[in-house]
This record gives structure tokens, sequence and C-alpha cells, in this order.
């Protein structure tokens, strides 16, 4: 059962037995453009009280450096490099793990963000933003030339999904002996600023179906995404904790991982999800109602 | 295990035992635009020898009305009254199972066939080929009004779908209570003229994945497409066969309808699926290569 904390001491011992702090952004800083009330006050106490802070998200349509601005606007310190994006997982793992060769060639179904991840890792890449495959136009494979090094197919989520882009990908997936199936993530909804809406899993669900064939994911859960935190931050996963408001992809992610989780309820998962009587099997370690809980601890001081 | 037919006798045998035909198309009759040899002169023999015959398809993009034009530019002899749609009978579905209250609405994603099904079963539906829908401009829930009388959301092969249409959708799937959320078909792929391409299953499939939750399925292999043949024509299962190319689809419709299956292979289904080392459990009474292999009960006479 997860611990409910609230107490200044409880809120002390978790600051004090957790060097590396990792958080998810949506749900955790803020909901869609309206930040969190308390998030920059925690973070600052976290910083100066020398603690490593990374950001972990599945967001994939930007990139780590588009994603910066965002903390910017909402006046919450970060730097590029602590950003870690389900794109730039996907690239990392195009790159590092496939190690795609130079002469091979991605499909996107993404956005700019995805792209630019893709590019930064020295990916060559066609579809995502290109405007010949932005198009409600009709589709026929008479007029279609399939590229034979086109290796892999990378799906994210995609605003301007269509029925070219998912019948290109559909093709490589098919016909491009041992052409790679990968996606940012697997996030079945994203909340927007005025609720929820159809995430990066709904976009690439088309091709799970009619392949019937599940891609690799990169994003939350899958440890794809802790693999790029490890590459660049040395932490010691017993003295790290992990902060989301969704259950089957920060938490499990913490758990698979084995780093302590905290489950916060500003998000996605609701009070009724972990102590009504139908449980998540998917235990966090601890809740708390809202990061800025934390703020008591300097109060008191 | 299925029976191989070949013989005359055999072919004699079948015509003897059957007065009514159910024919898939796709891959029975045609393949895409090009006609399967031997169709026409085998269904010219069943007329001639006072069979009832019934084409029953799964393709919702068009009306049964305008599916007949295919018919005529084949050269395929068939009335509007033998042609049984998904589209119909998804519009059936609604009207006469569901019996949607008139001061209700349907959001379609699909074409134009689905809609005129809809509008002769007297269904007001929004969505579909609407233009307002049918566009990759940015979609967000701020400019969006849920209508309150969206009472089903129904799905079919869409080529132009895109995220405002999902993203309706899904709105009206979860936020208007007891929405009902029905697919006219679950096929994964369907056989266009060059190739094949995602079906009307994998539109469906970002909803489901987003919903968690299956729609109800009215073309093949559910029952409701039966239903609206049997409300239309007297038959006896016992001496009622259907002629199909898919397992999944056709034979096992068969099967659920207490039909005898007879499976060709000049479409999906391949002679490895049936006899190879792991055949499908979804086993045919009869198998035969192609329909106009039934032309040899003439030759011979």
């Amino acid at each position: 059962m997860s611990k409910r904390i609230s107490s200044t001491e409880e809120y002390e011992a978790l600051l004090d037995s957790y060097d590396t702090w990792l958080f998810d952004c949506d749900g955790v800083l803020w909901r869609g453009d309206h930040l969190i009330d308390g998030v920059v006050e925690v973070l600052d106490i976290l910083r100066r009280r020398n603690k490593k802070v990374v950001f972990v998200t599945n967001n994939a349509t930007k990139s780590r450096k588009s994603y910066k601005t965002k903390f910017d606007q909402l006046g919450v310190e970060a730097h590029v490099d602590e950003i870690y994006g389900s794109a730039y997982a996907a690239a990392v793992y195009l790159s590092s793990v496939i190690q795609l060769p130079k002469t091979k060639k991605v499909f996107v179904i993404g956005m700019g963000g995805l792209e630019e991840e893709l590019r930064d890792e020295g990916i060559t890449f066609v579809g995502g933003t290109n405007p010949t495959d932005n198009t409600l136009e009709p589709f026929t494979l008479a007029d279609f030339t399939l590229d034979p090094d086109v290796a892999a197919v990378v799906c994210g989520l995609d605003t301007q999904i269509n029925y070219t882009k998912l019948s290109k990908a559909f093709q490589y997936l098919t016909r491009n002996t041992g052409c790679h199936f990968i996606a940012t993530n697997e996030d079945s909804t994203y909340p927007s600023a005025h609720g929820l809406l159809p995430g990066a899993g709904s976009i690439s669900a088309p091709l799970r179906y009619a392949l019937g064939r599940d891609p690799v994911c990169t994003g939350k859960p899958a440890s794809t995404m802790l693999d790029c935190v490890k590459a660049k931050v040395h932490f010691n996963p017993a003295r790290t904790i992990i902060v989301g408001d969704r259950l089957n992809t920060d938490i499990l992610f913490g758990q698979n991982g084995g780093l302590t989780t905290l489950l916060v309820l500003t998000g996605i998962t609701t009070e009724e999800e972990i102590t009504g009587p139908n449980p998540s099997p998917i235990v966090p370690d601890y809740v708390t109602q809202a990061l800025g809980d934390f703020r008591v601890v300097e109060t008191v001081t």
C-alpha cells in the first residue's frame, strides 16, 4: 500500500532520502498551459538543497530545446540538459541501440520536435512535416514508390495524422524486410489545456491494428528513456525518486528502473484509483496531493 | 478438415444442395478493379438454376446503390436489393436495434456511402464528409462545442481520417453519457487494386485505444449483417452457403449464422493458412481455388 505523506517531518524525510529527483511534467508541474501552484518554490527548494533535478516527458511533439521554452514561459527554471523527452529517446534508440546505418532512413509519423531530435542524432528521415505527406488528398498505391532505404517507421503524437502517412508507413512495415516499428510512447490520451485528447498511442494504433504487431516504445514506462538519462547523469537508483501523475507510465517507469515513486493527484490519476474498491495494481511508494505540498518544509524553518 | 472440391460431380452436388448463395465481393468476384475469371458465367449458371443470390460486403465507403455501379462497370449482374453492406447494417442497427430517437444524432467517421445509408434510414448525422471536419488545421477543445444530442459515433473506412474527427468522436464517447460506439467492420486491411491498405478496423483503432473500449461491429463476422439479410430474404440456413476469401470475416460469419461455408483462394487467404503446419482454427466446410471453377458443370452438360 502507498504511504500517504502529509506531515512536515515526512516531507523533510523524503528530501533527506533522495539526491536525484525525476519529474514528469504535464500533470505534475503544469496542466496544459497552467502552472500548478507551488511548483516553482518546490523546485527552488530542491536546487538550494543541491538535489539533481531531471525532467522526463513523454511529449514527443517538442524537442528538448523547444520544450525548454515551455518552462521559460511558465517561469520554471530548467536547462536543456535536464530535459529528457520520448522523441529524444526514440532518436537515441535509432542511433545507439539499432545503430541505423547512415545510408538508411526513417519514415516519420510525428511533428517538428521529433524531426529535430532525429536530425540532432544524424538520422535521415522522410514523411513527418513534409507537405507532400500532410494532405487529405486520396492516396493510391499506383502513385507510390517504395523507398528501399526506409528501415524504420517512428511514430509519435501527430495532429496532422492522415491516411497518406498511415498507408505509407504500412507499406514500409510490410514490404521492407526487417523494417523497425518504433513508437515514442504509448499514452492513450494527453491532457490539453481544456481536457483530454487522443495521445501518441492512439496515433500508432491504426498501424498496430493493421499489422497485428506492437511497436517498440521508447517513452515511459519503457526503460529506453531511463537509459538515456543514465548515459548523461550519474545517479544512485536507491537515492533517486520519480514524481509523476500517471500510474501506467511514470510510476511503472520508476518501478521498472528500481527508483522510489511518488504519485501526485494534480494530473490523470484520481484518489479513487488508489484508494477505491478496485485500486490499480500499480502501487506507488508515496502519494501526496500536489508537488507544492513540499513547501511546508520552508514554512516551518 | 475442409473438403477440397475439384470434380464435376462435387460442384454439381454443391449446386444441388444449396438454394441461397451468399457472396463476399472483393477477393471473390473481383480484386480491386479486376474481375476474377469465370465469375459472370458462374453467377449466370446460379441464376438459371433459380438460386437466390445475395452479395454481402464489408465495404462501408459505398452505399448499396453506389456499390451496384461497381457491379455494372465490371459487367456483373446484380440488383440493389441483393446487396448488403456494412454501412447499411450500421444504419439498420441504429434505426432498428438501438432505435435511436429522432431527436438524436450520430457523429460519423466515414465517407459518402455511409452517410447515404444513414440518410435512407432517417438518421440525422454530423461529421462525415462535412468540410469543417475534413481538415488538417489544428484542433483545440477551446473552439469545440459539445453537441448534447450526439448519442452515437459510427466509424467506417475513412480515407479523410484526421485529428479533428478523432478528437470530436473521443469527446462524444467520453462526455455524452451512454454514447454508442459502432464500427461498420473490423477488417484490419483492405485489398486495393495495387495492394493492401489499412482497413476500417484501423480507422476505429485510435478510438478503441484511447477509450480502452471496443465498438459494436455491424459487418462480417457480426450477426447484424445476417439479421439485415434475414429481414428481407427468406432462406433456410441448412440450404444456404456463403462463398468468401477471408476466414476471420466471411467464413466465421457463415459459421456464426449456421450456414455452410466455401473458401476461395482468389483473395486474402492463402493455401498455406489452411493446409500449412499452423492452420487457422477457422475451418471452412469446402475449399476451391476460384468461383470460376464451377463453370465445369456446364462444360460437361
